[in-house]
């Protein structure tokens, strides 16, 4: 049987990242690779409290067919925490419920990208958007980036320089995979960039509210040009995962174009998962579970940057997350991150190698460190498994 | 603002079908226009009973990401349930969980269709596998039918003559919207020819079950040259659509495909609602609900075609399914179902016109009605109203 598949199909493999959540799934591994929130934050019972009051109210309303855009009361909830947590002032009708913002990175490279269309991303960025921008067979051309975010020159000379730029894709808090976030002026330098070149934006922002220190700094969405931003929100770190309930928040023009594209891809999220949701955030306090998703990552990212400062060698270095899920350490150059993960694998220890990351390659050097889904105790005792595989691994160069 | 968009979104226009059916939520209509199961089908108790049961014995596991593939005793469930049911002999390994079958579609396009590529269909055919597929802008060539299924000879001469076929798609069993049911005779002349040019066929599968009388026709899923199938299979229309779980049995090296695809779009289905689906399939008698379904719908169908035969006047003929949900009817050449739809929504009753299902236009004069929402009453009633406009139509030509 030899199928002639879309061209796209070529470009298409498999995320390393699931590949190797394969392998860590022993019991034995420490693994920092995924990025996974910890199941110990996830309001279960308060989950299955609703579930039955869903089922009683809505009885068998909650499992008919629903609205492409969303349950009501849950796009009004979207939309007034937003505005009330991230100062931004969109309004029920811009919001979308997409089935995880893994569907809203999907959607948007359906709905903007032909063959050869331009892609500009930050260096390094997330895997996911690589994977689902990948499908629509666009060219990424990375725009330099440092601790304070994009670079708004290089931002320049590219939308200068370079045609058939489609849309931006940034992540401004706490970025996967480098857990860096930008600085205010910075956003302010590109979105006065978007506003001049008229060109679409899209913030992923699935970490924003999970600011371990540091002051709230302003999404984009909430700035002058906002019509021209995309927001990409999630439930997925602030409550769970495993429903698959995220929402976009998109100009009018633009939002029709997402609906039409949604209702070919799965019609609507599921109606009960969305009822639950909305139950949850009327009769829970959410903002409470954030607080202790706050708290646990603290004391889980403080536990790994102490232990890397004592125990990793000279000549490596990381970066310093204020909140979200991952940091991002460079070894000495000509190291390669693969080779290492191949040797922490067998001390049962796990991270995801960095080049992944740059869709144009390089930096084999590179890797990224998930904080959030271990205890203190994990964290510690594996990365003193890596630092001994960096340890010999360095000696031997 | 002025967007630049993919060429693809062109081609991508508003349902009729999502657009009519807000304007029949009014209370008064009677709305023969949706394809809408009957709430009274859907086993809310049931569910709710799993749903505490789930969270309990999974705890905070039923809130967490899972494979892309799907929750394993669901797919061993389901794998089961086909090969019992419809005389498959599918592993659980070839088994994908989707977000509805609406998902199966759009993966399908995904992965098979190069602009310009060609579809081959039914004719009319699914208007959601249209919609779907548009989406990677295939060009749709419309394969004879009669009241026995697709035309053999006439899928022949297509897979003959026609370049870049890249896969037939089909509705065999009481077809959306034609109620239309394959023979025996047609499935396997037709799996014949699939052998023979060695191109995948994909069999969406959503009524089958839903057999009022006849015997039961074995899937072409069942048939020699299996491989070449995708069997796309939902709980939707057997248990509730609201929880957008389907699912599709594919051979191997196309199923690797679908899984990358799939995890590019949305990670994966929602993993509390498919454990609960797991636990109510091993909880409960799905085959007894849907005795239960067959045994409304089978009453329903019966008042719709006996209210149409003592009313409506000659000249209009319509089809006798078997099963499934909806039947069509044929307006005398030169009519124009459209027209009579604006008539019928000032009468309160409403049902969706033909033409959209036929990928290359024409058939202004069909119609589909659905059978399944309205009890006998309001179906009697919605059908006296659509005869009484009809009547007035055809004395004003």
């Amino acid at each position: 049987m030899t199928l002639e598949l879309a061209s796209r199909m070529a470009g298409l493999k498999a995320s390393e990242i699931r590949e190797i959540l394969k392998l860590t799934q022993r019991e034995a591994v420490i693994s920092f690779a995924g990025g996974l929130p910890a199941v110990e934050t996830f309001p279960a019972e308060d989950i299955l409290s609703v579930s039955a009051e869903v089922l009683t109210k809505y009885g068998t309303k909650a499992l008919q067919y629903s609205p492409t855009e969303g349950f009501p009361a849950l796009r009004d909830a979207i939309a007034g925490r937003m505005n009330r947590n991230l100062g931004t002032r969109v309004q029920n009708q811009e919001i979308l419920v997409t089935s995880g913002s893994q569907q809203g990175l999907e959607l948007t490279g359906k709905l903007m990208l032909d063959d050869g269309d331009v892609v500009l991303c930050e260096s390094p960025t997330y895997l996911g958007a690589i994977s689902a921008f990948n499908a629509f067979q666009p060219r990424f051309v990375e725009v330099a980036t440092d601790d304070d975010g994009l670079v708004v020159e290089d931002l320049e000379r590219c939308l200068k320089e370079i045609e058939r730029v489609k849309f931006v894709y940034v992540v401004p808090d706490f970025q996967n995979p480098s857990g860096r976030t930008w600085s205010l002026e910075r956003r302010q330098g590109v979105m006065e960039l978007i506003r001049r070149f008229e060109v679409p934006i899209i913030e992923d922002c699935p970490y924003a509210e999970v600011r371990f220190e540091g002051n709230f700094i302003p999404p984009l969405k909430s700035m002058e040009g906002q019509e021209w931003v995309v927001f990409l929100g999630t439930f997925s770190k602030i409550f769970c995962p495993g429903m698959r309930i995220g929402w976009l928040a998109a100009a009018p023009d633009l939002y029709k174009k997402y609906v039409l594209a949604k209702q070919g891809a799965d019609l609507h999220t599921s109606t009960l998962g969305q009822m639950q949701l909305a139950a949850y955030l009327e009769k829970f306090d959410i903002e409470k579970n954030i607080e202790g998703i706050i708290d646990l990552y603290r004391a889980r990212r403080d536990t790994m940057l102490d232990t890397m400062t004592e125990e990793f060698p000279p000549g490596v270095s990381w970066t310093h997350p204020q909140g979200g899920m991952f940091l991002w350490v460079h070894l000495p150059e000509g190291m390669n991150a693969a080779e290492l993960l191949v040797d922490c694998l067998k001390e049962d220890v796990a991270f995801v190698p960095g080049a992944p990351f740059f869709p144009n390659g390089g930096h084999e050097n590179t890797l990224r460190m998930n904080f959030s889904f271990s205890n203190p105790e994990k964290v510690k005792e594996g990365v003193k498994r890596m630092a001994k595989v960096l340890r010999k691994a360095m000696e031997n160069r």
